[in-house]
């Protein structure tokens, strides 16, 4: 497994556990309803995220794309919880999608 | 692949299309609020099909274990969605669940 | 659910069956080690499959991305199949990728 | 999250991690017929640590349920991948499995 491999795998396995957190932290909200978006592609990018960890752990052929692919999903994610920084767990959501997003397109790249 | 594994693929992917469309119609209620519960039990009813139908597709070593988590999990979520049967994706959803928590538990003994 | 989504799920989910199908039959055959490339391509069409049918049944903010990515994948596994063309499994699994290539591309524009 | 949650979801995590590159190491080897068995349990063991870990990301009512079916399967692919203890991968696997195995089953219990 080369360098960037495990540096991209660590962000996704981070971003991964963040938005399945932030699921788990919106459907217990007040408001569910004001978090319904934040929820959707919160469990898009968790399952993406798990996804590209699998790729490159295994060194798949297609490990490239998916990567590409997880850094759309990440930034589309992180944009929405950027929206609701007012709850810590989105704010910090945003924070590990964003950085995840930006390793991704580097390794698609 | 033996005709078990054929009708019992066959009931996991209706599952798993029941789970994920009362997944989002839950999403899309006035009040998402009281469907929180089974949002959660939806996502993880539509993975673990998902799951199980693989198994089987790949005739894999433990198919039967997958099967018989498979029917717990359709069972739980039957009986969160019946809960539910004044809106007509959770009655629909309640009754594919407990149609393949039956076909799984056959497939696991 | 339109149409085009029911159409495309149903290409996606014979797609998911075929690879893993085909993923079994090569790992039965006598030279494993010739179908390994075959195996790891199976293996990622099928998930990127199962993950595509998910989208769409939940109506996923991202389910047109990751129907480009899907008709990719089935694309590169269609490719690898064609070339085992002699094994029955491998012609019928590049059949069912190539379709389903078709139609997600369809639904990714 | 637990402390208990934080250190079944690492074990899984490194489970599903010693899997994928078990599953790829075996389709590198010479004799890839010899490792067919494993191959096919670390796809199923690396999946169901990817299962268990968001599960309990995201606080799942089912979270126990799929770390009892995930200790089953680390307990299996350990097994076998024990038998193939002369190559490095397989070595670090079975352990990766048999420790993953024991926390699931706390978890479970």
């Amino acid at each position: 497994m080369t360098m960037s491999y495990e540096e991209c795998i660590k962000a996704c396995l981070e971003c991964m556990e963040a938005c399945n957190g932030c699921y788990d932290a919106c459907l217990k909200e007040e408001d569910v309803k004001m978090m319904a978006e934040c929820i959707r592609i919160n469990r898009e990018c968790a399952d993406i995220c798990a996804l590209a960890a699998k790729a490159m752990q295994s060194d798949s052929p297609v490990a490239k794309q998916i990567c590409r692919l997880c850094a759309e999903i990440c930034e589309a994610c992180g944009k929405i919880c950027e929206q609701h920084s007012h709850a810590e767990h989105c704010k910090k959501c945003a924070e590990s999608c964003f950085k995840c997003a930006e390793v991704c397109r580097k390794m698609a790249s």
